[in-house]
């Protein structure tokens, strides 16, 4: 069963987020390749998730080494290094699941929503790339420091879009080796929400004096 | 105490947000004007809101006539109309707490997110009214179904935007007599979370078969 996981790929692993991420799914048996600008950087990043998951198939490359060697690529870079990011994986990333996790803060006005051109990160990323590339959009919302926390999942659902039904799917199944509620929430145009809420909950977080505010979706018929 | 109560406009009173919203004003204690294009259609609703909140002070006019007695107007008519009602409320509402209930769907993709120009419906409306109106958004979210339910509240919070806070507290505190938990949400520029939602909790409804997918904010420290 083990054999047949998808190899994922953490570009900008180092991050909190990538860290946690790293952590989550190599902890549930995924294969996990932590990517850095700098490949010591990666290695390092991995040393340290090695400690918390004993036994782990972890390595550390470079971004676009991690990116060539996986079945799905997880990019969860600041929004000032999306564009790069994509022009230098365009080729790399044919064929694959793209998960795009970025967020379009543009700091320093973090708690207002400043939509990027088209309104959507995610959106714009899957027309760069084009149909060759199944882009994903997931995770935006899911505080970063509660991602690395021994003590249970952050109390946030993760919203998954992307035009792909199948690849959706797969990122869904992701979310929940994650320890997360994961949810089909629509076509990449969706992606926007999910993106855009960030800088609400920033503007939560600091109204109400919450350390992580998520969002919850109600009305599960399964629950 | 009551008499201090704003007098509230619900322009587009007839549909089932505008009744629900009626019905729960109301029944709180809150001097209610129902609005519509014709006269006649606005008393008809006020009689039968009037048969579930007796007592209560529910009058029925014209939308513009509604809006010019009121303090605080909310507007829930849908998208098409939207233009159409900001130009003919223009003068009437300066000076006023305009609360912009209205989601910008394009049918028939309504599970789809369709920014209009600009991101947000309700940030235009303040562009368009100018600084003499506090515009507010709200309740974009909430199933239009269970507004009228007499069994609770929909199960969803609700995210209020603005750009003058005491004007947000205000509409707050009116989610709040309705039976809903409220949220301030940022300025307006963040109403975009909201109106786009609305497609995400459509999408959801369709793929999960939920009746009336909704959100609840987590982390509250007060909980």
């Amino acid at each position: 069963m083990a054999d047949n996981r998808p190899t994922i790929a953490i570009l900008g692993g180092t991050g909190a987020v990538g860290a946690g991420l790293a952590w989550r799914w190599a902890r549930a048996g995924y294969p996990v390749i932590i990517g850095s600008r700098a490949a010591e950087k990666a290695e390092h990043a991995v040393r340290e998730v090695a400690e918390r998951a004993p036994g782990a198939a972890l390595s550390g490359f470079e971004n676009l080494a991690a990116a060539a060697a996986a079945d799905i690529v997880v990019l969860t870079v600041p929004y000032a290094n999306h564009g790069a990011m994509l022009e230098a994986l365009k080729d790399t990333v044919q064929g694959k699941i793209f998960v795009d996790v970025t967020v379009p803060l543009a700091p320093p006005k973090v708690n207002r929503v400043q939509l990027p051109d088209g309104g959507s990160v995610a959106k714009a990323a899957q027309e760069y790339l084009g149909s060759g590339v199944k882009v994903v959009s997931a995770l935006h919302n899911v505080a970063a420091a509660h991602l690395s926390d021994d003590h249970g999942a952050p109390d946030c659902d993760v919203l998954v879009c992307g035009d792909d039904a199948d690849a959706r799917q797969q990122v869904v199944e992701l979310i929940e080796a994650a320890g997360l509620k994961g949810w089909h929430a629509g076509p990449i145009d969706n992606s926007v929400v999910a993106e855009a809420l960030t800088s609400v909950l920033i503007f939560m977080n600091r109204r109400y004096k919450i350390d992580g505010a998520g969002i919850r979706i109600t009305g599960d018929p399964e629950e």
